[in-house]
């Protein structure tokens, strides 16, 4: 007798996102995903906080929260106020911040607090995946807002915001990465920031301030928060130890005002987050962020020199962009006729993964020959060999770049 | 000039939670949460195990999922297959298992695929207060099932069954707590189990099976889990490492068959739990998990004899319970007229941190009158002068326990 398997099919509501294919492996030449570099990962000062951390307060761990309350992990947050302070300018106190676990948590509760389906945001038309797809995912209709070399621009942000005004619609709030926005890789200047404010404040919609690539700009120095530079508590700004120091440790932090934060914080409903990643995390940044993070940022400068590299030497002028001014991801434009949808397919079953453009933008038109590439992981070798199989493939499915450019450039590579 | 404030309180959708208060620390006599026993906190072997696992693959954590994939870390799904297979004689394999972070988040990510508001559910009438809220929130019906010292009463999910069919009604889900049960400490006998899922074939409703404290089991010994008993791969079963090890290391998991867990993946959207907590516990528990659950539970046990005796001396025979088999909580009642949420104010005021039956209960006036105490948190002393002043604030506000016992208590507690 043959017992008959379990129908799940006929329980799911609609809706479901599609279901997951069988996990087959990184590929071999990956330029997606924020990863970091794993010879960049202060592994002996990570091993050394863990130690000291558990030898002194070790037991906590017997308690949820550790003795910190629900904000999460009270030396952490005390580590952010000073380091928020000297960076990004923000006058906080431990009290202003929620540990969370990574800045995609920080989205989700940010969105659970303030969204309704059918609601509208405000939010730059090429942004981060993850944000998009939670949107989505949440039936909410969202405004991209044009980008250039300093970031959203000003002059679409107000006239979307008066178009929407007479629609009667008040969007939930302005999100954006100003600093080493994803994945353009721009900074948005002071100046545009005060105007970004002023339209926030005119039009009575908070500002969702991304700041998880901030540490990554590449002279160190970044215009201050938005966050800090309101003067009526709008602004709900989002961080996270995953560029600055590894993604693998899933902690992130909201700053908030406590008229947010309040509403925020009961939408935590997952007992803490890690709270040994939080230990460590806090013995290690405390003495040694400062000086590991301009080093981290030379490691990731000197790879995107190698990525621009490569893309000059393989696609010619086929490849455009323009230099990110940090981070970890370069935006590419090709010829228009490529697809990247289909070169992202193509690619993979040549080993190499990247981010189609479409995946990162809300107008799937504009970025439809546009895609993302990550560096920080790849060694500066297999972003070599992984940007010439990326042309190969790429000329074999849309005819560019043309082949006299590559074919020096194979005859060069062989020996290595 | 004084700027305004922004008022985010018109952003704010319908049937959010109430404002969070700001944290006042914890109780003096802590008997909520599934907090452990700091002093058996295997300290010493979690520090050798994190520094084994760093010094051997710690620049994984420079990248997301430490190049296991979306399930998991490897080796903690591997540690995971023998273990289960030992304890609850489930056979699965890697594959089988998702990593998540910490049970709850096992409970949203079932809840995000199977669950739409206005849904059914059926669940224990007294169960988890976290399943409970969350069940709420989604706005789900829930159908309370009583319970008798085997758990689950089988006559009581017969008629409901039936009752839902008559009114054409498919509930999405058996949710049940075999295995020490949350607040009631039950075991579900095997010969009940085996009646469970022909009630659940029977209907056609899929079982959640909630094996969280299941390692805590005083004797060892556990009936195989429901998930290993199914014949039809309907069972869905999640267990955690909160109990066993440490509640603030956020690591939980999932087993279910692929036609679930295909569609329970895609709703993990957080870029994987925390991995270094993963890291830590497959280190640990690979070569430790076997010899210290045991002595963890004699340590619980003795807790436990010491609240059962406090609670004797106490409350007398105003104080009713069944002596759990296994665990962290005693589940309580006091006599009809003693309302545990006003006792829960009462007592707080006092220093003293209770669990009011109805957050533990889909029904609010059986439940009236009871209350879980969590007893692995606080030490021997803390449980004799917590459950003394429980007892003082009852009679205060409820006029039982009688004075005498206490007055002979007192007199004899004196010299301590």
């Amino acid at each position: 007798m043959t017992a008959t398997t379990f129908d799940f099919a006929p329980l799911l509501p609609s809706g479901l996102p599609p279901a997951a294919a069988r996990w087959t492996g990184l590929a071999k030449y990956s330029f997606v995903g924020g990863n970091n570099d794993p010879e960049q990962l202060p592994l002996t000062g990570l091993i050394d906080a863990v130690n000291a951390v558990m030898r002194r307060e070790g037991r906590t761990l017997a308690t949820y929260g550790l003795q910190s309350g629900p904000q999460g992990y009270l030396a952490l947050r005390k580590f952010l106020t000073a380091k928020l302070k000297r960076d990004a300018d923000i006058s906080c106190s431990a009290e202003d911040i929620l540990i969370v676990s990574g800045s995609l948590q920080a989205l989700d509760l940010v969105n659970a607090t303030l969204l309704a389906r059918g609601d509208t945001v405000i939010i730059e038309r090429d942004t981060y995946q993850g944000a998009l797809n939670r949107l989505a995912r949440l039936g909410i209709n969202t405004v991209g807002i044009p980008l250039d070399r300093d970031g959203m621009r000003m002059d679409a942000l107000a006239d979307a915001l008066a178009d929407l005004k007479r629609r009667g619609i008040t969007p939930k709030y302005i999100y954006t990465i100003p600093t080493v926005q994803n994945p353009t890789g721009t900074i948005m200047p002071e100046t545009r920031r005060l105007e970004l404010l002023r339209l926030a404040e005119q039009y009575g919609v908070p500002v969702f301030e991304d700041d998880c690539y901030a540490d990554l700009a590449w002279d160190g120095k970044r215009p201050p928060a938005i966050y800090a530079m309101s003067k009526t508590a709008n602004v709900i700004h989002i961080g996270s130890f995953s560029k600055s120091i590894a993604p693998a440790l899933r902690v992130g932090f909201i700053v908030a005002p406590w008229a947010a934060l309040s509403r925020i914080l009961p939408m935590k409903t997952d007992a803490g987050s890690g709270a040994l990643e939080q230990m460590v995390l806090a013995e290690y940044c405390v003495s040694h962020f400062e000086t590991h993070v301009p080093a981290l940022r030379r490691g990731l400068r000197a790879k995107l020199d190698t990525l621009m590299e490569a893309l000059n030497e393989h696609f010619g002028t086929a490849a455009e962009f323009e230099e990110p001014k940090g981070g970890i991801f370069l935006w590419v434009k090709l010829p228009d006729h490529v697809d990247t949808m289909k070169l992202y397919q193509a690619a993979l079953a040549a080993g190499v993964s990247i981010n189609p453009g479409p995946e990162w933008s809300t107008d799937k038109a504009y970025a439809g020959s546009r895609l993302r590439l990550c560096f920080a992981s790849p060694t500066q070798q297999q972003i070599r060999e992984g940007i010439a199989t990326l042309a190969e493939v790429c000329r074999n499915e849309f005819g560019v770049p043309a082949r006299s450019s590559n074919k020096e450039l194979r005859a060069e590579a062989a020996p290595r």
